[in-house]
């Protein structure tokens, strides 16, 4: 009983500290360019050896997907959890676009970090990173599809007007301030009016 | 005369040639990455020797500060043409939606490499280069307030209303493809038909 306690314990640290690294790693990553920060200066920034952070991750490049999962998967998981709902494609839309620009307050450096570096992933890691992405971009798509099977939308090019939202958030990793005068909430409101404008169903609007 | 016209054969001679280094670099440092392309392996792939490739350019990040001019200098002329006609605002949206999406198919690598590395520009550089940013987006902002001055857009929020705009359009870096089955100005007609109805005044969409 004891035993298994510490190993609880000592898996939870383990877990705990692992993501103190990915976020430190973000935070530096972001602040003095992937390319700048080395294994030696992250290992010492966190306190670590670096035979440690060697044995947590295998490279930077590890710790650039799990940057990213970081950030998708509490995307996906709280959309997953809203389609459980009664919420109408509307709602749904509205929650998704909160869901990102909430990411630019809280999770910026990652956001950022991510889109400029992706592309440098191994292909096996680039190909895991995409299918998270696919599967919630598909989860968008899906909303605005049944926005327009059951008459909310308008008959709109489905794929692009994902695209087109998408942009409109995303981007916000490019000029959004936590200090600025509008929470990330605020912002998804007006965003999802020109949207909610942009697509409705005539009558619906 | 000879000499003169000599003279001008060279000078036009220079500009063709360091115009042709920019766009293939842009070329590399989308495909081999910025900080994986040195200034050897560019002067290599240009077929210049290095010094003479410092003669033009006394680094890359010189090189970055122009594949931005490349492709801002364009869009700011582009739209400055445009408003000595008696286009309206709708109209001049859609034409800067268009140039900007073009630009995924003209420019595509020169945008990306800009996008993801213009924060590693020097101080100056960096400056000159965000006054050129500013100055075409005081533009767009420019003829949206007078859309909403002039009674074509609601009250809007002009500035966010903007970011939104360049959202959409600059984030086709991340997914646009030649290949792909739409040309460029009909993405901007989808785009701009959603931004339009999304903004414009009642009874005037």
């Amino acid at each position: 009983m004891a035993h298994s306690t510490a190993r609880v314990r000592r898996v939870r640290s383990a877990s705990t500290r692992r993501a103190e690294i990915v976020r430190l790693a973000a935070e530096l990553f972001d602040q003095e360019g992937y390319h700048q920060t080395s294994m030696e200066t992250l290992a010492a920034r966190a306190g670590v050896a670096k035979p440690t952070l060697y044995h947590y991750f295998s490279g930077k490049e590890a710790i650039l997907r799990e940057i990213h999962r970081d950030f998708i998967e509490p995307l996906i998981a709280r959309h997953e959890m809203r389609l459980t709902t009664s919420m109408r494609p509307r709602q749904l839309l509205l929650e998704a676009m909160g869901d990102v620009l909430e990411l630019m307050d809280t999770h910026r450096g990652h956001v950022r970090v991510f889109f400029e570096h992706h592309r440098e992933l191994p292909p096996a890691a680039h190909a895991e990173v995409q299918a998270r992405r696919d599967a919630y971009e598909t989860h968008i798509e899906a909303v605005i599809e049944r926005g327009v099977r059951e008459g909310e939308f308008r008959a709109i090019d489905v794929r692009l007007t994902t695209l087109s939202i998408f942009g409109m958030c995303n981007w916000a990793y490019q000029w959004f301030q936590s200090e600025g005068s509008m929470r990330p909430r605020e912002i998804a409101y007006l965003m999802w009016d020109i949207v909610e404008r942009g697509i409705g169903a005539p009558g619906t609007v």
